[in-house]
């Protein structure tokens, strides 16, 4: 391995260990050398590459954000009818959720943060990506009339969130697909126009497939 | 006052200085030195009250619970049809949620539980407690022959905990009400029967005001 390649992947070994710990031990009680414990690292090589915990907290959120958006990304260029990506985004992020610890440990730090620095990003882009989406349904004659396409990606964002969190203090995520599924059940008729609906199976079985990379 | 009676303001003091620091600083980082200079008590008298940060932790969580369900059981007595009082639940909780520090901490404190100690008394009997609602909803021939009641119940407290959660992160809360609003606006006319949907106006409009006491 060159000598940069082996500094990203040492650089990985510690982000994944810092949001395995961040996951189960939660942010405050992890420390330092937990993560150097976990990551197989040597200290001086954790120190190298960040500052502080401080720091390894902001890089999981981001890492976990730059995950879920790229899988955003990805599905929009599938060019499916937007509630169908919709559809897709759901699943993908729940599998997300129960398979990368990076993913887990960054949505938890983000609910965790002060609101008083302000919106988190990951949300604001969620939501704003979602609005679009559901402006795209409304263009392609999806959406029912009476419904607000900000108002609808605020609402999706926040009750996905909580669709995880009770998911994971009931049943610690093993429900979650199941849980994702009913939620688009009784989310998908209420939103879009009567003419549609016969299109919802369709769309509720759409699924989007990550390639390996 | 009685002996008692001060034993028991004591005690109360101690418990809102608890919840304020947990839901301010987050468990981890209060100490009980925080919750002793917060509730204006002696450290003896904390002492003879809680063990530890974790009894402490437990009754927060006890006291948040209890509040919330003699809500649930006041409206449940009023008799109003069952979406009514789910209505009047979810304006109500908003309201403890922005009010009461006990109320913050309690929900805080119940999500960060670990999963592994088995799901938490508060999600178990919120679900249980709005499955019933549910099924009262259908023998009253409001809800749609579709939707399963344990589903809904699942879903409504899911969906309620990342209303609350989300709006937490992003405004402080401060447009919580406005966002329940909206909730309902997308979830109530999805699980009606169509029969019953002129009833919706009503039913949004329903509030419940606790009595001072």
């Amino acid at each position: 391995m060159a000598k940069q390649e082996r500094a990203f992947v040492t650089r990985q070994q510690i982000i994944r260990a810092a949001a395995e710990s961040f996951d189960v031990t939660g942010y405050e009680r992890t420390t330092l050398s937990d993560i150097v414990d976990g990551s197989g690292v040597t200290k001086g090589a954790l120190y190298f590459h960040f500052k502080s915990k401080d720091e390894l907290g902001a890089v999981v959120i981001e890492e976990q954000h730059a995950i879920s958006m790229a899988a955003a990304a990805e599905i929009h260029a599938t060019g499916a009818p937007a509630l169908e990506q919709l559809v897709m985004l759901a699943y993908e992020m729940g599998r997300q959720v129960i398979e990368d610890p990076v993913v887990r440990a960054g949505i938890r730090l983000t609910l965790e943060l002060s609101a008083a620095e302000g919106p988190p990003k990951p949300y604001v882009d969620w939501i704003s990506g979602l609005d679009q989406l559901f402006r795209d349904a409304a263009a392609e004659g999806d959406l029912a009339d009476t419904m607000d396409a900000a108002h609808l990606a605020r609402y999706f964002v926040s009750a996905f969130t909580g669709v995880q969190l009770v998911s994971n203090v009931l049943t610690q995520r093993q429900d979650l697909e199941s849980r994702i599924e009913q939620m688009l059940e009784i989310f998908l008729p209420s939103i879009m126009a009567p003419r549609r609906r016969r299109r919802i199976d369709s769309y509720r079985h759409a699924r989007w497939v990550p390639t390996q990379g």
